[in-house]
């Protein structure tokens, strides 16, 4: 027998093969060997809705390299130098031995692998809701490539009109795009008031919805599926029963959540969240130091204490960065995995959705202390074609202006502007050093001063008692119980063309260059909520009105481009 | 008189207008007043590029707000509540009794301004060379609406067919795309022997050239202007005179970079620069704590103590923070100015070209104990349509691995990349920070591994002693002076279609999958460069060989995308 390290790891999809490769490459004479319960390892399953749309259309895509070589056991074997065994299922670990029972499925032959160091890249499963009419026919997943394949052949061969998709997390988005964009009239249905229930706050997604209404997406919000329903012969879904209604579908795509494969870990006794995943620290070992686990299986710390308890938050990105680190540590070396910020984004039709650090929402469960603004501007100089609107909320600490999180949303370019607030979490920077950072400036990639610069520095302004203004949501709320009223500050022009609706009487149209002559027009006992189309100039009338004495003046933030609620257009 | 503080800012275009704006915002009751030589004021001249190319086609888009307001004196006065005067040249400062000499341009009257803080935001001229010809007709400068108008109205009335843009810096690069893509033959003369001489190291630039090249610009490097030929009329340009040859041309324009305009200042007897601007500490102020300034008449200092000197790096970005900074600083609040790190970014073609951070030439000519390497692939999954390749060129300090630059360039997503790097070297990033920052991650937007990760893993892999590799220059020379040979690692089929230019008998060629097979086919006596298309591959045969007792392996950085000298095509 070898004396050389004994390595085994379990799952073969994104951590598993990561820290195979990497540890191959530190430890040439290490014997790895690792074992996926299914035929296929080392897939893209973040590219299954973009096989669904037709962006690709060689489901083999996901599934071979760039020079389209199959990610076989051969392949491993030849190019990256370590055994690969599939269709092997692992049932047990014997921590004592140092062995793991694994099972073959095609013989149904079963062994002991031993190790030194084992590795649990078990990876999540989706979430099968208990509900009646879950196994009928024309009802998808989406995590396998089969899913997918499945999906588009049969689009195809049975002709299906009517799709509906539970669920409205960033598969659920995905996978809306995916299926509308094929001609199919889609129903989104999600359990929670909102879309991406667990990314975005209300607000934001209520922006995001108005986006999605554009696009023709029927929206079925805050209902719960109780059923899917047969057909006459009873074994394909005709129908979504909600709590609220019946849908009709000729097919059923569900997304609503991913459970970290935990069992094996549970099972030997290693240390697991309450709610799901395993536990590991920064060099992703379990409780068990011999034994490693990363991807979608484990528990991720926040990337400051701020958050608390660990969250499961599953993603190909951190899947990778922890089979790095295991490999890194299993061959002596010290690479902290340094947490996540709960960064994600998604394309839906033309808008990129992205998030980064805390919602609002788990700032408040927190009992966090914090700022927040929401902004909305042009992502490019107004004189460049491509230049697209982009809102963003921000968050910041009051007690020491550290940036807490950030959502960002529109047509404009979204992802750089939640990459630059996720290093900024990362590295634990205030505000005022967010809107300082030397970024890339020329007019094809944003104005001089970037959008997630002014939002920063207006958050800053905010925090200073300097500006002052309410979002959306909270207008809305003050113009439904008060007497305010609402400024409109804008052109004569861009009021005629559509202004936020409201009662005749409790909207005034003053144009910011007439605001310091006409003030006298407006009531000083009243709320003012001042804003224009963006409320850059709703936040200077703000500035003037109180130059002029008035002090009951708000500016609604993101201005009528943000007003998610209802606009009167052309002055009718 | 009025007993509020008098506020007087001198320059107009940007610092100016935006540390008068937000001075407002933060003292309702300051008088505040600035003069500009020009009749215009506020204007985006990073636009001007872009009304040359046809981008918009009415030039007030920059002088004009986002909803068509013309940023006029009367404009500033309505709506941000200061005091403009236009056709205005501050002639001297008066120290001593705090006011300033002023010029009506108009009338020729002259008068003296008093201020308790003066703003100094004369901004920079573009350098004239001191030439035969430069005052011909048909040679423009691009730094006022007022070029780029004529321009466009002569490139129709004349009917120019040839152009020569002179200089290769961020302008000429922008012009360079403007003119071609207006359908002039233009000729890209350059006095060092690359594009982008302050910005790039010189292998990254040619690689763009290679770009400008596909896109048929005649490259004139190295060449020095040494007159501008007139006609037979003597009135028109007829021909660049370099010291190498003769250049056609119905028009020049010149952009040979920006002088600070920093006459005022040293009259004054401010503290400058030696080779010109002005300095400044981190709020802004000159060596007279009364005087601010900001734009691009300072110097700036360097983010962090490395690079030494203070640097001349004019932009809008920089020059709006200025603005603020000196605002807050005036109104009592201290908000500071922590320095560039010399970011910048270049649209030319199809190309995304950027760089922060130091280059390699400057961390030699600093003398940093530096490692470095440049690394190409995809921006997105290869799966995704619109994936795209990029070269990332990363250096970090030997000594405590921090990030100390980066220049990525080619058809891919660069400025999102520039700008995580960028936020990283702000906060003082390691290389190992950098990788694990927890990025937006999902196809549209990037691959599982975010390229600037894979780069920063690999430099870090580097410094480890892991990775051995050599640049594409470095190879070149190996190849030229020493025996070593080439070892293609790619498939067959790739392999036919085009290697790396070589000897036959130094080029050998075995795929990574048969190497741990093969490997007795290689000489040990010899220096081998492993190499695939991106040299992921040529990595992993640099390892294999290792592991096989091959000491003398390096990988091409970057692979065959990254080879700018010479390729064969078809296996010809």
């Amino acid at each position: 027998m070898s004396s050389s390290l004994r390595v085994l790891i379990i799952g073969g999809v994104a951590c598993g093969p990561k820290s195979a490769s990497r540890l191959r490459r530190l430890m040439p004479d290490a014997d790895i060997t690792m074992v996926e319960r299914d035929q296929l390892v080392s897939y893209g399953a973040c590219g299954l809705p973009y096989y669904v749309e037709g962006e690709f259309s060689n489901i083999n895509a996901l599934t071979h390299t760039q020079v389209g070589l199959p990610r076989t056991p051969e392949f491993f074997e030849k190019t990256k130098g370590f055994t690969t065994l599939t269709r092997t299922e692992a049932l047990h670990i014997d921590r004592k031995n140092k062995k793991v029972r694994v099972k073959n499925l095609d013989t149904g032959q079963e062994e002991d692998l031993p190790y030194d160091k084992l590795v649990l890249a078990t990876g999540g499963s989706a979430f099968r809701p208990p509900i009646p009419g879950i196994d009928l026919k024309n009802v998808w997943f989406m995590t396998h490539p089969e899913h997918a394949r499945t999906l588009v052949d049969e689009i195809q061969a049975q002709g299906f009109q009517k799709a509906v998709m539970v669920g409205a997390g960033f598969i659920g988005m995905e996978v809306t795009e995916a299926l509308t964009n094929k001609g199919l009239d889609l129903t989104l249905v999600e359990m929670f008031d909102q879309v991406m229930p667990g990314v975005l706050d209300k607000d934001i997604a209520a922006y995001v919805q108005l986006h999605l209404d554009d696009n023709e997406v029927e929206l079925a919000l805050g209902e719960r599926v109780t059923a899917l329903n047969p057909d006459a012969s009873g074994k394909k879904v005709a129908a979504v029963q909600t709590d609220r209604q019946t849908i009709d579908a000729d097919c059923v795509i569900i997304a609503v959540g991913t459970r970290p494969n935990d069992s094996l870990a549970r099972e030997a006794g290693l240390a697991c969240a309450e709610k799901g995943g395993i536990l590991i620290n920064d060099y992703c070992q379990t409780s068990d130091p011999d034994i490693y686990s990363g991807g979608d299986c484990v528990v991720n710390r926040y990337i400051s204490s701020i958050a608390g308890n660990p969250m499961y938050v599953p993603l190909g990105s951190t899947a990778n960065k922890h089979g790095r680190v295991i490999a890194d540590h299993i061959a002596g070396m010290r690479t902290p995995f340094e947490g996540i910020s709960g960064t994600g984004i998604v394309k839906c039709f033309d808008f990129n959705i992205g998030r980064t650090g805390l919602t609002e929402k788990m700032a408040k469960q927190l009992n966090i202390d914090y700022e927040v603004i929401t902004w909305g501007g042009p992502d490019k100089p107004h004189y460049m074609k491509n230049a697209r609107y982009l809102l963003i909320k921000m968050l910041a600490s009051k007690r020491d202006r550290k940036v807490l999180g950030a959502q960002v949303a529109g047509m404009g370019e979204a992802a750089k502007r939640v990459d630059t607030v996720a290093a900024t979490i990362f590295f634990g920077g205030t505000l005022d050093q967010l809107a300082g950072i030397d970024l890339a400036y020329a007019p094809p990639y944003g104005p001089p001063i970037d959008p997630i610069a002014v939002c920063a520095q207006i958050l800053s302004n905010k925090m200073d008692g300097i500006a002052k203004s309410v979002s959306v949501e909270q207008a809305k709320h003050i113009m439904d119980t008060t007497d305010a009223v609402m400024l409109d500050v804008r052109e004569p022009d861009e009021n005629k063309m559509l202004t936020i609706e409201c009662e005749a009487d409790r909207h005034f149209h003053i144009p910011l260059g007439q605001l310091r002559e006409r003030m006298n027009e407006l009531p000083k006992d009243k709320d003012i909520l001042s804003y224009c189309k963006i409320s850059l100039r709703g936040y200077e009338a703000q500035l003037i009105l109180n130059a002029g004495g008035f002090d009951r003046v708000c500016f609604i933030e993101g201005g009528h481009e943000a007003w998610p609620y209802g606009l009167n257009y052309l002055g009718m």
